[in-house]
């Protein structure tokens, strides 16, 4: 179906998806880009694709709704749009099911940073991380800023948006997984912590960290030993150091229980 | 000095820097934000710091240039300006200076997001990098980006741009320096590589990694090991887990060595 005008009723419901209000009620998101649909894997219900008249992979989307170059531009959140969009629905997760297990898990504390969030979900999916929990008030997990970032990763591994840390990790503690968090006011250093098969790390906000509250509730502070001089790292940075080090603790384990 | 007029001659000169090649022609770079500004150590050059009439702070800087609000705005690279801007004069290094004795050097080649480019510089801060090398094509150290990014650390550390890849490993390989790459294509692991006292260590484009001949002059090929589906890892993170387990060992050597 090819639309070429701004009153269509097809397009002009489809442009109301560029407000994060409506997306919400339609449980979908949208993914631009000709990489990053192809990322898109097939345990994900596609609702739609769009694409561009002048799209170069045209041929293979006869059937998809084809928009007048024009009417793309104005639904693209880019500035030089590639040509295709997906509608994808949000999965959902029932969170028991999640943590129940051996794993390691990822709790994100008020990243504001859609570039960091993003980083992090790919981290999680290259070191084999189990689930990510994102909490409220963080950034959108599905904007294009951190869609792009995860490079594909958000469809590799459950992510979970809009969690309370607290009701989390009251959860977490009744499934017997311990809980790490990262603060620069530990003085034990991550190279030095013991990592129960179950486990689970807090990474907080890229300014302030964790919460005090949140602190409270984790079982063990650790910290990143810096022997330079800045005071900190990255979000992105802290959390993937800490999956990096988990990742080669537990292959250690691994291969010691085959022995 | 209070400037209210968009024709005075010292304001129009300022403005000039928001082009990089009067920056360049001027050997200066500019500093943005409160926090910022006060980052810039004592061994850099500040050549003048510049005020909005409404900064907070402005009783400490009653013989700078003072700007009127409107004519800040005009200066600011942000959307909501803090008030102050420093001029600050650029660093130049000896490089063989710098590549003498022990140490490690992070070499990046083409990184093009200045976000990967300061988390990167960062993150040597804070593992205790002796020096960092920018290759030509790579995005702008001194970008309001980038030094957004570095948090400071550009302040604590010898950075050096426009560099010629080929012409400095030529160099580190007179000073005896072992050149390793990161690189998607080989089959030895980071935790099994011994590092020398004196390592260089190049990370490559976000998208395309290493070139094929900056590879064929590194000394030993390896990645780090990704038990999970995701393909590869953010730039910054790479670098950055590499100077982490390689500060790690060095801490242990010094132990070994103090016994």
């Amino acid at each position: 179906m090819l639309i070429e005008s701004l009153q269509n009723l097809t397009f002009r419901n489809i442009l109301k998806l560029q407000d994060k209000k409506f997306r919400l009620q339609n449980d979908v998101f949208l993914v631009e880009g000709k990489k990053q649909v192809d990322e898109i894997s097939k345990d994900w219900n596609i609702k739609q694709i769009i694409v561009s008249k002048d799209f170069e992979d045209i041929k293979n989307f006869k059937d998809s709704i084809i928009l007048s170059k024009h009417l793309f531009t104005n639904l693209s959140s880019t500035k030089s749009p590639q040509g295709i969009i997906a509608i994808v629905e949000k999965k959902h997760y029932k969170i028991k099911n999640l943590i129940h297990g051996h794993g390691i898990f990822i709790v994100l504390e008020n990243i504001q940073d859609p570039g960091n969030l993003g980083t992090i979900i790919r981290s999680s999916d290259a070191f084999g991380v189990k689930a990510v929990f994102v909490s409220k008030e963080s950034a959108d997990i599905y904007s294009h800023k951190t869609l792009r970032a995860t490079m594909g990763s958000l469809f590799h591994l459950p992510v979970v948006d809009n969690i309370d840390i607290k009701d989390l990790l009251d959860l977490m503690k009744k499934e017997k997984i311990v809980v790490f968090a990262a603060s620069l006011n530990s003085k034990k250093y991550l190279n030095k912590v013991q990592f129960p098969p179950k486990s689970a790390f807090i990474i907080g906000n890229e300014a302030k960290g964790i919460k005090n509250e949140t602190a409270a509730l984790a079982n063990t502070l650790f910290q990143i030993s810096m022997p330079g001089k800045a005071e900190s790292l990255n979000a992105a940075v802290a959390a993937s150091i800490i999956m990096y080090e988990l990742s080669k603790k537990t292959a250690k384990k691994n291969i010691s229980e085959e022995n």
